[in-house]
């Protein structure tokens, strides 16, 4: 193990205790990341030299390094861009280095994706203009998309977007000026309720995330999981009727052919008026009886996945966002019933099921953490703190 | 990161270089570990001075230390012990330190899971003097039985033993004075295809293995998962049938409920008079056409499993042992028909099927490649060489 990989390890734990615990003393650092005293002051005067880090020593007794002064993360330093592409649309954030939101900008995704490096660089050009900060800051772009991602080069098939064996990281590195991070939304959507949301202290857990399809994010040991070749984690195509419904993926009796937004409103078209996802939610909010009885269905559907989760990954919770989890209440009786029948008692007891707050925030934030885990990875390349 | 934590590391690729080439030089451990020259020589010569490792550096130029000296594992110092409790019997295994099995010894598994220590402790003093080895030697015992496994303390339930929440680290530690890793038996499988079979060079793969049930281990990013709590990979519980067969888990339309042994023998006893698992494979060979319709079902059944798999891991490998790997011949047509039906394309074309040489050897290695594990694990705790 090379010195410089240590340095970078120890960096990007102090990093995070410092995101996670804004203001935190010197001695807190050392209790939090297990690093000695010497290791925490080196790392803290590198961070504060390239504007990551200040504290109120300096102000307040002109020396630098009083042991209770406190420290965090600078807002005015450094600045992490998501990009979210969507069926139709993308939106772009700008965040602080400690993935707080700045300013969201929506705008038509290009059809052609060769088109998109050129539209992104304009666009995140605007917005770092808006917001008054140089794009000299930004330190890492995080690009999800509704698809599968191979982790090596950034070869993406996203069937809505109509985009195929596209290579969205090759289109991109000549005229984005930063490193660039591609993934699937939902491994991303995990990745954010790790850093930013109900999952912080978990290590093992799940996402089951949807709208137009049924995505899944997996992490365990405490990191992402991507599988070998960046497709794993597509708990959407959990199978759950045999030689059932033709699901988008090609295959048949997928949980995604079943729960998935385009599922659920043809279904529910089948009774009532309902144009879209707003308004089926609005149905169950109101009592009508045939939207209450397909959304019990889904509870089965549901459960049936979530069974086979619980016996394959003994996780400690499973969050549910999207569609999923907009359904959870009207489909969350059924779904347990399956799962007590279907699951292994012991890992089912340590199980919790959440539902995701930040999926349903305003402000899409998981390209922004697929941003913070590039930035702060450990690449054995990077020198000390980065 | 500790100083000590990063020197254990170090000793333990290099211990694992020694044991996958022996014979090996110090320029191919630097090469093979990354590690720079001083490193390896002196955790080389810790290794020496303990007796782990011997070369023909000394006795052919009176000094150690030669560049080209060849360096190996000793056979002669150091002992692990691996028990496989099964249904009515138990096997006890002795090998080096590098894995390699010395003497088997197989006995009946004591109904009371309270006589197992006693037991355990008289075997492994018996099976020592055999081969005249002292049980100082010993430096790991790993333990591995069908059921699941609570990882902090090694709380079992294996139903197929009738041994339900029995503590057996609180049961041994007093009268076994080696470390004693617990496992799930095919947890332990999956970490012996790592260790001693073909997925040396594989990252992500997972591991079906079964006889009286099926099992699933999980090997992801270059090491087992377990899950939060222990109980992860039980992927002979994937369901393959809605409302289907009554498993012994409890649930219905589980895999294993499908094509564990009793369940196959059971089918076939319907159309043909077949004993055992050895009468039925036979049957198969000599083409008895029940019987085939049996294993092609089985594929069937099989195929859907694998299909979410390869769906949610991604893995570079799938490895089929016991039963599963005994039909495989027989099902693989319908298996894979199956799979090209409802797993992704992507993952799917990166994912090879093996069956596992080792679960079909006569001697037993899951659990002495348990103890490897547990003997070179990482705890933080170890000195140097440990």
């Amino acid at each position: 193990m090379h010195p410089s990989y240590v340095r970078q390890y120890n960096a990007t734990r102090i990093f995070h205790a410092l995101r996670a615990n804004p203001g935190i003393t010197k001695r807190g650092l050392t209790d939090l990341t297990g690093c000695d005293k010497s290791t925490v002051s080196a790392i803290l005067r590198a961070f504060e030299d390239i504007g990551f880090v200040e504290s109120d020593a300096a102000q307040e007794t002109g020396k630098r390094g009083r042991p209770s002064a406190n420290y965090r993360l600078s807002a005015d330093n450094g600045l992490l861009i998501g990009v979210h592409l969507e069926f139709e649309q993308m939106a772009i954030v700008a965040a602080s280095i400690d993935g707080t939101p700045i300013r969201k900008w929506s705008q038509p995704l290009p059809t052609d994706p060769a088109a998109l490096a050129t539209d992104l660089r304009h666009a995140i050009g605007a917005l770092c203009h808006e917001i008054s900060r140089s794009q000299d800051e930004i330190r890492a772009i995080g690009i999800t998309l509704p698809g599968l991602v191979e982790s090596s080069g950034g070869l993406a098939h996203a069937p809505s977007l109509d985009w195929y064996e596209t290579d969205i990281g090759n289109l991109l590195r000549d005229q984005i000026d930063a490193p660039v991070y591609i993934d699937n939304d939902t491994n991303a959507a995990a990745m954010a309720e790790y850093l930013f949301g109900q999952c912080g202290q978990l290590t093992d857990f799940v996402m089951i995330d949807g709208g137009l399809g049924l995505g899944g994010g997996i992490f365990l040991d405490g990191r992402p999981y991507r599988g070998a070749s960046g497709f794993g984690g597509e708990l959407g195509h959990i199978k759950v009727v045999p030689d059932g419904r033709i699901c988008g993926c090609g295959a048949q009796g997928c949980l995604s052919a079943y729960i998935a937004a385009p599922a659920l409103l043809a279904a529910a078209q089948r009774s009532l008026r309902v144009r879209n996802v707003e308004e089926l939610i609005r149905a169950a909010k109101d009592g009508a009886p045939p939207i209450l009885d397909l959304f019990e269905d889904s509870g089965r559907h549901l459960g049936r996945a979530l069974s086979d989760i619980v016996n394959i990954f003994n996780p400690s919770a499973i969050v549910l966002g999207g569609i999923v989890g907009r359904i959870w209440p009207y489909a969350e009786i059924t779904a347990r019933k399956e799962l007590a029948k279907l699951a292994m008692r012991a890992p089912l007891q340590n199980t919790q099921i959440l539902v995701s707050d930040i999926s349903a925030a305003e402000t899409p934030v998981g390209a922004v953490a697929l941003a913070l885990e590039g930035f702060t990875s450990l690449d054995g390349q990077k020198p000390g703190p980065w």
